[in-house]
């Protein structure tokens, strides 16, 4: 036993001790000399601090049931805090907020529900958790209402959504994830908007009002490419995969076709319970994001494999201790989204053309 | 032992035995009386069959990265053959099966590679496989330029699938998924069409083509509810997840305001990798579908827990021989497509307004 | 919206919010009302805290890279404290603990390590954790030593163990699984042992001394029965599933055939990362466990899907506040440990027949 | 387009294409082609037919309930066949197998029941298959039966389960796994019997027979070790991890302290549904088991993500065709089992000390 370490083992394993009173910060730091997903929890931890220390404009996606789930005022949190700069987020979750924020709720419920019972009674259920149908439709024709007093034209989803967040503020002045990103000017993004109830009021702002709810989705991808332009140091939060995940890599792939001076995300953390080898974008690992160019070769990153449920909780709280001294001396990108275009710190972000600094790639 | 035998053991298993030269209908026929999610295979070959013999709508979802995976030809083959009538699918897979309709490929690669290296090369991974960027971007300019070509307004990614499937059918004269779904009048919805590289390529339009590149999502509501609304009987099947199984669900929920006749799908089959109990749409259950209304609630349904790569190979190998008498009586419906306004069965399915069969709901 | 409320609407979810300092306890109360798996680790704090207030048994399963994971240390803390009553683990969870306790180290290593390289440096990864094949083969020998001191009989791996953590706690005086479970009295059961390093270096233990290394693992069978017959209220906490699942499921279905009083545990709380649709028993339901007779029907459980590095950390974190209260006036069973017949509560639990309070049951 | 192709572009991808009438083989060989699982099941096929033309000995692990899941008569055909020469089960696996050779069933049932029904009926679930606990406990007492009958001493599992599989086929004339095994002298270990069924019928064979139901579970270890000592090639294919996985790769680990010859298994296929990131031994990747020279580091291998009620029959039923020219030319291990030391090719393995081939490592 008298020889020489092997360079593979440098860093003992600490074991986690138990103690009364311990915060979240200090469960976090504790878990960082131990193994699996509770280290890379820890990793995840450090990562978000680097990335508010570094200047970078930092993406948050969202999918997964989270807001109906009881994690909507984290995002909210996460947002007027300036933990992130824009959000990415499919419908649902934007939907589900709004649910909330005009005052309804989601409730317990049970996984082992009869459903047939459930339907008889109109009540949706996702996973332990149900909503009332009738509620749902009071917001389908809410949505709908304020999409017909808009003018008539096309919106990038951006846009409409700064606008609902701000109608939501004025008429409700509850907080949640729209009211904060309208309160702080933090742009979301919604590719799939289509796929949600939101897509639905606005389908059903054409039916009283012909030539309401228009959507310009495509907007979306150049609008989001030019933000990467425009200040090409980034990084990515992911919560759960799916539609989000993607936009927020594609928006930097996009971008470096136009400016030489994007090379992918610096720094990306994962929160998900997919896996890779199944081939689908949601689990699919960051080290592959590499040969896309979706991060650069030398980002930091960490893939956390667990329920956004519980490592969100202990991930926000951690931050909520370690962060606030970053958070202060912070130089966020500031934004104004009031209108068709946005500025990200007083530069136009056109959504109708890409911003050219270099000729394209090809 | 000499006792009645309980009410719940009635049918015995009946272990599966290996013979030489079992078809792959006999193999999925012996699976029938095994468990776990071989069973699962077999019930799901036995409820399409029940599909193709009923009158139903059959819609079919895919999501996750089957095109690249080796499975476009089997899309490719259940819309020629009309096993499926409508196809819901990400972005993603039908770029990969426009790249290889346009006589490029992707490669057998390896899981554990250096994703470094790749990048320098410009290769993009995608788990075990592998394409070249350069190759991708060549195709991006293809959509960019066919879009610039197009009628300066909105589409329906409906229409805008079948016009990009018709330009890809004249061009290259080979089979794939688009070009199969123009050749037998089948629609395309891609709600989350601007989280994928057919809307980087529609972006790319705008650049050089003011006016270019402009899609109607909502109006995709409209129509794929209205589709509902004209014909209420239907079917799902769903591979892998994501936003094409909502957006089916979507349709029937939608429906379901203007018409009293709409009840949610009679069949629900899904192939899915992920799990219920983080709530995630991907993996909801089809028993929480119920509660929404998506399926009926007396539906036959089955959920599949694999990986489509080695599941639907099977099962469309089984149905190659099981399916035929029946797809020869089937009556499914006929579409036309080629323009902004598309047709079922000589009915208008109109994308700006809902057809009200009855009074909304509320 | 002025009607009743559903009775299915009850509780609303209330969201997380998140503040500076907050401990595991407030952490894990303020999930109580949010969804998924965050819910079920909240229910988890709940049980536990029950277990701990009724008059049961508490057995506590382990299986998994726990010990060199570190984890070990919780583990240790729960079983000084009396949270738990009886360990059933793997092998390896012990024998890691043992490598530390003597003194050596787990070390942080990559999951995206060249296995080929550790190879040629003898170094053994455990995903992203390493050890030194060399110091492995210290203990084998140590451990084989030990077995080889011993009266030559067989064992059960209760007895084996109880006297392996004496053995340590006398050479290390370190606290640790195996002497904690040593000073505090509480039983470790090891099914599996033959599936481990422990096992080996009891095979090793012949072949220095014939006669050695002979374990009595069907007398462990009969013991733990006993145990469940001689105090039949029981709970049931597991990590990760494997053989102690089952096993301490077992021992309450064999008790059940020699006295009436036993009938499944009356809690149960897993946390696991399997799922049931597979069949297997690791990640089976705990509603399936009641058709067994494993769980009283009426039994109060949850299942955590999550990995135990995240939950368990979190979980004991809480548990080290809210349950002090309740360890002190909880009477937890008293074992003897040190011979070839244990006791509890001065009532003897024989290893080679079973107590027979009833006629069996055929 | 027209420069050389990347070094990583060499093989392309082939969709797989769908015919009426393909077999197990045709459809296996079509998914070499194409990605992710579907692949693997076909490198799986190829790995398979590679271990049966070199000289190896082959090692079948076998977890999950796959016997009370319809599998069982396909291990024995594995059996029967010499595809190969040794089989690592879990106890459940062989008391199902039992179970059913004695003329019992299983019985399809819902993965929905209601468990307390069942329970009130004493039916016992395994996912969506029932069972009846009073055939069980027959069960049980008749392995207790003739355990009682036999000579009082310490058994091996590998010879205690061969003597129940002759005592079985005796009884019966039935097929099954231990029958096929008994018939055609491939031992058959199980490292954890005393978390079993088998076990628990062990335990009760003392209650009536002082002295009987005696297992030496470290002879086990021995004699698996001395096997690979006494032919050093060897293969592993495992089918759902746990221990018989970890138990197949200890005998390589144990034998290499004895014989330099021994280098790790040469072949490894695993079908699994447990993923390797939360650091468990039965989701545990290949390329980890080359660390502890568990696999040579230039083994073949494979791991295929599926539930082996898919996998098994459709790879299963493609050997069947491909396998037996192979099978026809294949020399496997020749065992004689029937007493307390079996033999390899003539030659002595013994379960009480290790064959030194060389000295020890350390």
């Amino acid at each position: 036993m008298s020889k020489k370490k092997s360079r593979f083992l440098q860093t003992p394993i600490d074991p986690f001790t138990v103690e009364a009173g311990l915060t979240a910060d200090a469960i976090v730091t504790r878990m960082e000399r131990i193994s699996f997903q509770g280290r890379n929890l820890a990793t995840a931890h450090r990562i978000w601090l680097k990335m508010l220390e570094d200047d970078v404009t930092i993406f948050l996606g969202m999918a997964g049931a989270l807001s109906a789930g009881g994690l909507r005022m984290i995002v909210a949190h996460l947002i007027a805090n300036r933990y992130v700069d824009c959000l990415v987020s499919t419908g649902a979750n934007l939907y589900h907020d709004l649910h909330e924020t005009r005052g309804q709720h989601h409730f317990l419920g049970s996984a082992h529900a009869d459903d047939a019972a459930l339907a008889a009674e109109r009540i949706d259920r996702v996973y332990d958790t149900y909503a009332s149908e009738e509620e749902f439709i009071d917001n389908d024709n809410w949505i709908a209402g304020f999409a017909a007093t808009l003018e008539k034209r096309p919106y990038t989803t951006r846009e409409f959504l700064y606008l609902l967040g701000g109608h939501l503020w004025k008429t409700t002045g509850r907080d949640g994830i729209l009211t904060a990103a309208y309160r702080a000017n933090v742009p979301i993004f919604c590719p799939a908007i289509a796929d949600s109830s939101i897509g639905m009021g606005l389908s059903q702002a054409r039916q009283s009002t012909p030539g309401a709810g228009y959507i310009d989705i495509i907007g979306d991808i150049v609008e989001s490419a030019n933000l990467v332009i425009r200040r090409p140091r980034t990084a990515s939060v992911v919560l759960g995969g799916g539609t989000p995940k993607n936009f927020i890599n594609q928006a930097t792939v996009q971008a470096e076709f136009y400016s030489d001076e994007v090379g992918g995300h610096r720094y990306a953390l994962q929160i998900v319970t997919d896996v890779p080898h199944f081939g689908g974008a949601s689990g699919s690992s960051l080290e592959e994001a590499q040969s896309w160019g979706k991060l650069a070769t030398d980002s930091v990153r960490v893939s956390v494999q667990a329920d956004a449920t519980i490592a969100l909780p202990v991930l926000a709280s951690a931050l909520a201790v370690s962060a606030p001294p970053l958070l202060a001396s912070r130089k966020p990108p500031v934004f104004s989204l009031a209108s068709r275009i946005m500025t990200i710190d007083g530069q136009t972000v056109p959504s109708d053309r890409f911003e050219e600094v270099n000729e394209p790639a090809v």
